[in-house]
């Protein structure tokens, strides 16, 4: 499954060096899973997190970043399911500019009972649209 | 050489769920490096960044995340230099709370000249201090 | 002059509460004004900032918090200019969802010039679509 | 009741013009809020809002900015309380750096019981010692 979204360079993002300050790239990551979750698997964050009590922690991410990203810069988001675990999910990401790359990396997410703190297994609604069989 | 420092978790760090949002834990460590350079090597990123016109951006990040940390905990960020280049650097961090492992990972930050956006050697001064060659 | 734009609350603007953090609506008001100059004056923050070198420093805000906002949802955010100097900008702003009230202020930007780090007249262009004398 | 703490300005914390982001010294404000409970008040903003259920939400913020803070900086935040209420806080603050003014205002904040989403009168223990009749 693959999902792109876009994320938009702001004032708060950028640094002395007019360029974006890399921990702000992995909130731009974090908005758009958020989307992702919105806009492809059917559940928004607010319902997963607040209602249903489970959260989506990261348990692991790297990142390369192959140029620097400007103010103004509008940066398409390409998500890619690599492999669905039992209550793991790892997310081959990167993110361009014009066709441009920017970075590039990996994100495993655990999906979590946010009350005890532990890893549970995929709700079965959510892993068959992360396995893309049924459709949002 | 290893460096280490602390950080306290504060409220901003925190998400719904009541632990640091990930994207916080790499502001925790940009603050962990540029507190090395001020009392590691010598050169603080205000000197660096707005006097010599010389950035160390990240280009890459690699990042485990153990256990999550709450509100109000302090976290040990220690630093260890693992490789040193020409204008590149590789260093090995972890985060900790009273021993206990919270995050580990690498990052390599490249000296740059900032009016170029180009890399550069290290100067001379910095690379002897990360080479643990003269004292600060 | 007024303009309106949209936000949405996302998971790293809130807080262990579960509601916006409120620093982070000083950033959500940054976005606002970053798309009115962009949308409603005609120049954008990159070319405004990194070409002619002029920023809007904020020297007075003021906020009323009327009710908490929770993830995920989407604020309405008012900008409405209520005097004009001859190199400062009062705006009154709110942000409301569907309709209800969330918080509302005032914030005075002053025109700078980045380099002399001084006050300066408003661009005449600028000064124009401020005052609704040039569309953009 | 007055007490003073001290925040430095990170990379994270200053924008494309190289000086402090606004929105960010809100995040420094509320650090100082943090220091004032823990070390002034006697109680961690963790056991208030994690284990009392407890939280202070800003109600009112106002905030002139004198002058500009630039990386590497260490401001004196002094906190001074102005009104206690039955529920409410009102706190007059300044960030000063080697004396010299940057930012003041007020800030108002609300003792809330975060499951119910009310305010509530403030807890004795923490009365006496925001009135000064008990020492930490």
């Amino acid at each position: 499954m693959t999902y792109t979204t876009q994320v938009k360079v702001r004032f708060g993002d950028v640094d002395a060096a007019g360029i974006v300050f890399y921990p702000r790239y992995f909130e731009m990551l974090n908005t758009a899973v958020e989307d992702w979750f919105s806009d492809g698997l059917g559940v928004s964050f607010a319902d997963l997190h607040l209602v249903a009590g489970v959260g989506v922690p990261a348990v692991r991410v790297t990142s390369e970043f192959a140029a620097s990203s400007v103010l103004g810069e509008t940066l398409d988001v390409e998500l890619e399911v690599r492999e669905l675990g039992r209550s793991s999910c790892t997310i081959a990401y990167q993110m361009t500019c014009g066709g441009a790359k920017r970075l590039a990396g990996e994100l495993v997410i655990v999906c979590t009972d946010l009350k005890k703190r532990k890893a549970i297994a995929w709700p079965e609604a959510i892993r068959d649209r992360i396995d893309g069989k049924t459709a949002v």
